[in-house]
C-alpha cells in the first residue's frame, strides 16, 4: 500500500484566460500541511497521435515547422480534441485526413499518456492506424504547411538513432506500434 | 530538399511571468504571408530524466502525485536544470541523488528530445544510469514526497502495458533504455 497521498485543491482559478493558452492558479493544501497559494497549471486540450502505417509497410510522418522550439521538425500526424465531442478514434481518423490526405481502414488505441503531468492537464492518445492509403483530402488550416513524409521502419529507427526523429510522444508512438506490428 | 520554412518572429513578449509559469507572446510572420499575432509560447527549463539500473538490473521508480493531472504516478526520476549552470549529465547525477537518494557509477546520454515544441521551449534528455545503488542521502523539497519503488525489467514492461506507467517521457526512455541494456 502506497503512503503517497494526494493534495487537496483550495480554490483554483483561471488567471491567463485566451483560446490558445490557459493558465489555472490553485491554491493547493499538501499532505504535510504545507499551504502553495501558486501552483500554475497549463489547461490544455487532449491530443491524438497517428502512427499510420500502408500495406507498403511505410510510416506517414509529416514534417513542418515549430514555433515553440523554432524548428522544422519530423513528427508524427496528430492535432488536439474534446473527448466531450468525439472519441479519440474518431479524432484520430479525422486528424490523419485533414493532416495528411490519409484514411486507414483499422484505428487501433496503442495507449493512453501524459505528457507533462506536472504542468498540464491534458492526455495524449497515440493510434495505431493500419493498411491506411491517400483519400485525396488534406485539408489543412491556413497556419499549416506540412511535407508528407513515407519511411520504411528501417528508415524510421536510423531517424531514432541518430536524433532527427526528436519528439518524445512520436518516439513512444513508434516504439509501441512497431512491437503491436511486429506481433502481427 | 524541404519545402517547409520557418516562421519569423516579428516581436515577442513575456505576459505572465511568475518564477512557475512563464508565457510569451510572440507576433509572427508565416511564409505565406500571414500574420499572426498572438502566437503563445510556455518558457519552460529544460528536464532530465534518468533510467537507473541496479547491479542486479532492477529499475529505480518513484511514486509521486503530479497536481497537473491529480493522480499518483508511477514514473521515472527526473527534474529540471539550467543548461547555463550544469549539463544534463551532472543535472542527472544531481537530481537521481536528491530524489531517490542513489548514486550511479556510469551515466550515459540515451536521447534529448522535445515534449511539446508546439506550446513549449524545454528539451527533455534522457539518460541512462547503470550500477545504481542507494547513497543514503535522499534530499527532498519541502513540497514533495516520493516513494522509491524498484522494478524488474519484465515487470517494467507489464506496467506499460497495463497503462500504469503512463507518462510518455518515461515510457520513451525506458525503451531506449532497455535497448542500449539488451546490447550490453
Amino acid at each position: 500500500m502506497s503512503s503517497i497521498q494526494p493534495w487537496k485543491t483550495l480554490s483554483s482559478q483561471l488567471v491567463f484566460d485566451n483560446q490558445w493558452c490557459r493558465v489555472r492558479q490553485d491554491k493547493v493544501e499538501l499532505p504535510s500541511g504545507i499551504l502553495i497559494d501558486d501552483y500554475f497549471v497549463n489547461v490544455r486540450p487532449d491530443i491524438v497521435l497517428i502512427l499510420a502505417v500502408t500495406p507498403e509497410r511505410e510510416i506517414v510522418f509529416v514534417r513542418q515547422y515549430r514555433h515553440g522550439v523554432g524548428e522544422i521538425l519530423l513528427e508524427l500526424p496528430g492535432g488536439s480534441f474534446d473527448p466531450q465531442l468525439e472519441d479519440s478514434l474518431s479524432a484520430a481518423r479525422r486528424e490523419l485526413e485533414e493532416e495528411t490526405g490519409y484514411v486507414a481502414e483499422q484505428m487501433i488505441p496503442l495507449a493512453r499518456l501524459y505528457d507533462n503531468p506536472v504542468k498540464d492537464t491534458n492526455t495524449i492518445n497515440l493510434i495505431l492506424a493500419e493498411n491506411a492509403h491517400p483519400s485525396g483530402k488534406q485539408q489543412l488550416d491556413l497556419t499549416e504547411d506540412v511535407e508528407i513524409v513515407l519511411l520504411s521502419e528501417e528508415e524510421t529507427l536510423a531517424k531514432i538513432s541518430t536524433g532527427e526523429i526528436c519528439v518524445c510522444g512520436t518516439v513512444t508512438a513508434l516504439f509501441l506500434g512497431l512491437k503491436v506490428l511486429s506481433q502481427c
